[in-house]
């Protein structure tokens, strides 16, 4: 630790680093209600953070992974990039005649979310690959970022990045003050989300693992160019989540936080078998009033096998109703 | 930026970032002789710090990425991977009579450094698959930090990891120093780098980029695993290094530091019909004495269209040689 007084100096852009005790005075989580799922996030930030202590652990090593989908923003009544999906086809639908009668496509057309549920993150890949290759990465980018510019939830009637919630971006926050280097692992599209994690969640794209069709290098008109190609080159997504992890952060996580059986590997390499503390947490949308109410029985984000190995597992269940204040910003 | 003054304020563990202009004083490269080439590398930075200028660059956006084998510690007479895999060859050889007659294998026991050479990184990775598979990624990570705390190499009877070149680990200090990310992007594992990158290089894992073989996650004994399988995952070398820049990074670099033709790609990348400074630049090696001077015509690290290309893309060529004081750390 640096420790020095300044009586006459002055100290220009400076990062301060505060020790935990400090935030006694301040609630680090003010959108989460106090009690047992506030105090469990208090105390394991505050065991691997306290110098000296027989749990503490390294800056190096403070690693925390969050999926996207259901944690991090709504997932209901579908997940936003299959809304992308849809409208893609929707546009490109008089081109190509064929998807009238080949799945994916011919479900999206008819509004037919149940065939769609099913199809997963894969199909919603493969319609993604369908609808976007041959463009450049570049290309690819403004697409999805002028969509989300003017993209409305038909729920809240409010643009997709505003319907993130509150108490995780305040959580993302809090473990960043401490000294926490925060992943998105998520089984959406990696070149969907980045555009945007930075300014959202305050996480660069190089902090954000997804999946992601194959790219290739090209010079074009004398320029580089990543072009998108139609085949899927990783899906991040159950069993795939550790794979992701390890090759994009090459740490096993000390924290992982996922809403869905989609994150059940992530959380059994993030916390089983390891040495020190470790906290592996699934949100529970138990709130049909203010978000969605849905685990076990739903076409996106399932929570069935995960809800009934948490408690075995040590793993933590945040009560959406009942351990949040507030669900958005405002 | 945050100013304030403190007379009655002690300030606990807090990480001071000094303005550009405090280096005036003090050589931030001082293993690099004066010259053309120290003067590139400092306008360059001087030019995307200095807030207010028309190249200043946004901290987020100051990506450098660095190759490794050749461009920060020695590739001659061998890559350092391909030392480690023939070790690792030798040891299983008598479990594996068939090796006698199969390549790259035979190359190996035979000491047939032209075919070995003639394999490439694709070469050095099937070795690696095939003496590596089976086991798990952590495994592997202590097969390969106790053979490099035991190797030495042929000319300098030194361990690998203190062959590192002393100009570029002040270039990377002198980068971080101004807030760039620094970034490896090799042709060599992934997971061979992993182990020792953060203590050398002070780069970590999370910012090392590399070939790979593909891993499956499992339970093994109720324990989670990353098993390493016989198959090649990704190549990072050539036209792969954009490719998993993209993958990994997510940005486009403003400045790449290669030595061969396999970094040629990813100079085309960063430095070619972008906005604002770029700095593209290749370590030439000229030096027999103090290290070993090649490039058109050698088996590991060529480096032939890019010395041609170098003048009409602007890249710096770096005159080992000339430019540098000293080669290795003292």
């Amino acid at each position: 630790m640096i420790r020095f007084s300044c009586s006459s100096l002055t100290v220009v852009a400076a990062v301060v680093v505060v020790a935990g005790a400090a935030y006694a005075d301040v609630d680090p989580l003010p959108s989460w209600n106090d009690g047992d799922t506030k105090s469990v996030i208090i105390t394991f930030v505050e065991s691997v953070t306290t110098e000296g202590s027989a749990s503490f652990v390294d800056e190096n090593a403070r690693i925390a992974t969050f999926d996207n989908d259901g944690t991090l923003w709504v997932e209901q009544p579908m997940y936003t990039q299959l809304a992308f999906a849809f409208d893609q086809v929707k546009a490109m639908a008089d081109a190509h005649p064929e998807w009238k009668t080949t799945q994916p496509f011919q479900a999206v057309l008819e509004g037919d979310m149940k065939t769609l549920g099913e199809a997963g993150e894969k199909g919603l890949l493969e319609m993604v690959a369908a609808t976007h290759s041959g463009m450049s990465t570049e290309e690819f980018e403004k697409t999805a970022s002028d969509w989300l510019s003017t993209a409305k939830h038909p729920k809240f009637d409010k643009p997709y990045t505003e319907l993130v919630y509150q108490p995780m971006i305040e959580l993302i926050d809090y473990l960043q003050e401490n000294d926490f280097k925060t992943f998105i692992v998520s089984g959406g599209g990696i070149e969907f989300m980045r555009p945007w994690t930075e300014e959202v969640y305050n996480i660069p794209p190089e902090q954000v693992v997804g999946s992601s069709i194959t790219t290739e290098f090209k010079m074009v008109d004398g320029k580089p160019a990543l072009m998108r190609t139609n085949k899927i080159d990783f899906i991040d997504d159950k069993a795939g989540k550790p794979v992701g992890i390890n090759s994009h952060i090459g740490h096993r996580p000390i924290a992982a936080f996922g809403n869905s059986d989609g994150d059940f590997e992530m959380l059994q390499y993030t916390t089983i078998g390891a040495d020190g503390p470790r906290l592996g947490a699934f949100v529970h949308h138990t709130d049909n009033e203010r978000e969605f109410a849905y685990d076990r029985d739903t076409h996106f984000g399932k929570l069935d096998k995960g809800l009934d190995a948490a408690e075995e597992n040590g793993w933590l269940l945040i009560d959406m109703k009942a351990d949040w204040k507030t669900v958005f910003p405002e």
